[in-house]
């Protein structure tokens, strides 16, 4: 009854709505996607649609969608941007799936290990420059260039992963830093271009491009979070992967910093040193839920969520407004 | 005293001409290179410098510059888009070498052998990235436009090669869009983009398109056939890299086709089952030099070379043009 209320007060205070609002949008999305996958070679849209059509939550390119429609978006510049924006993320999937040599990806056996890395490679490549080639559509040389500089930092998140693999020295704010460059970045940049092909004010643009960071942060933080205590339907991944590929995350680092001296043999042997048995895992969940490792790095996606919701406060109350904070309490509570 | 004369008499047909007349700009992009390359992620200078600043021929880049020469450039929008070209182009070798499994690059140990595959494979991301907010900042959409579609047309070059390797049935035509997409679609963008920024008219800049398709398809076949002819020295890589990674060239598809039923089981052994000694490598380049395989291979190439001098005709006779001309016959007689 509560929740009823509560929904008559507020129909459109929920991410259901915001897909709702954003379903024709969306499906021009969508098609955009199906139509640039085409090649002469048969290979590419056979890998693309595998991870492309696989779907995911498109939380992305709706990011793009919602900012524009937020802004008072005409035309379909937006779509387009929306449908390189999708194209960037799989193509850093498909390179990040080969570099960490994940199993599974969107519920579905990863692509590397069905038609081999080096075809994963070359067609993460083949979309990267499809997405560029959308964005040159839509005439907008600063969306281009928001979008980018988003590619760019992007690459430079993921080698700072890599580098600082097995640390147990790394800190929470180098943490912030890969996050920030691997996940938060293209968050920002696809509500930032979202809304300055929709003729947005300057502090409009501001105003999403903070919330899409924020949002950003807090989406990765929880699953990061997800990585140690959801399952494999949830996430559409293996749980335990980050563990697994000695990814230093804020649950383990927390845990590493609270479980001290005790620890630090198992630490070191199974992060540092890399050597893990099946029953490791394990042990590393109950250290990091026990330490409050989750709860914590739960407790901080919610501060980003809130710095996102905040963002938005300049935007009249409208349905879009509202289902974007929705959004935003969606990204952790997925979580909780 | 008789260089001098030379010089007065023909002082622009050369190769060397090419590259005096672009010192200074040559100096400007390598010193915008030096500058793109930095990063807060030390990985990334550390590899790019490997690669980059190993130099190269800097082919494709010296052709963007005296594409714009040629067309009048004026300002320096032609140098940050000959600096993209070779981002672009690097960002493709290191894609490639973690593809091939190469071990030699530009005369030096390939990037990932000494950094890993992983970090080749986002170091490239990052320098594609790069190359985009450098195009961004031309301001020049069309040449946006003609570098993207460059790019992802290369992307389809390579994945086509790699679903065709160890193919005997390969035909010329096959391999033809093989080198235009992976090689001489990035020289005709090279050039068209750099005509682009510098007001050529629309027939200008197709003749200088034309030019950079026609030099990269000679380029490639040159390029194939010093793989079967030539030494690590000269080519800068490992000679019979091609016949070790099961690609089917154009010397070794003439060679399969010349020698017929005779040899089909040797082709069969060793491309098509991949079932290589260290002394088939030496009976594979003496059936393609016996059987004329080079010596066509290169024919062809000349055909090209001059298919690309003939379509510099509509510029006046400069010295911009008759080094670009040079080139041409450069790209083929290196090999020769």
């Amino acid at each position: 009854m509560e929740v009823a209320t509560a929904q008559r007060l507020e129909p459109e205070g929920s991410v259901q709505h915001l897909f709702d609002l954003s379903t024709v949008d969306m499906a021009g999305v969508d098609s955009l996607i199906h139509d640039r996958l085409q090649s002469d070679v048969p290979l590419i849209p056979a890998l693309g649609d595998h991870l492309v059509e696989a779907g995911g939550k498109r939380l992305r390119p709706l990011l793009t969608v919602a900012a524009a429609r937020l802004c008072g978006a005409r035309g379909d510049a937006h779509r387009k941007l929306a449908a390189a924006v999708e194209f960037i993320h799989t193509a850093t999937l498909l390179h990040d799936d080969v570099v960490d040599g994940s199993q599974l990806r969107r519920g579905k056996v990863a692509a590397h290990l069905i038609w081999g890395g080096s075809a994963s490679v070359l067609v993460g490549d083949f979309l990267f420059a499809r997405a560029f080639e959308l964005m040159v559509e839509t005439g907008s040389l600063q969306a281009l260039g928001i979008l980018a500089r988003a590619s760019r930092v992007i690459a430079e998140g993921e080698v700072l992963q890599l580098t600082r693999a097995h640390d147990l020295q790394l800190d929470q704010a180098t943490y912030l830093v890969i996050i920030r460059g691997k996940t938060a970045e293209l968050f920002a940049a696809a509500a930032e271009a979202g809304a300055v092909v929709s003729g947005a004010t300057a502090a409009q643009i501001a105003a999403v491009a903070a919330y899409g960071l924020k949002l950003g942060l807090a989406f990765q933080l929880a699953d990061d979070a997800l990585d140690y205590g959801g399952t494999s339907e949830t996430l559409g991944k293996n749980a335990g992967d980050d563990f697994r590929e000695g990814k230093v995350t804020l649950p383990l680092l927390l845990a590493i910093q609270r479980t001290g001296a005790q620890e630090a043999a198992f630490w070191e042997r199974t992060v540092g040193q890399h050597e893990q048995s099946e029953a490791d895992f394990r042990r590393a969940r109950d250290l990091i839920a026990s330490t409050g490792g989750i709860a914590s790095t739960l407790a901080l996606a919610h501060e980003y969520a809130e710095e996102a919701k905040t963002a938005l406060q300049i935007f009249p109350r409208d349905e879009w407004r509202v289902s974007l904070e929705a959004l935003a309490d969606f990204a952790v509570d997925r979580a909780a």
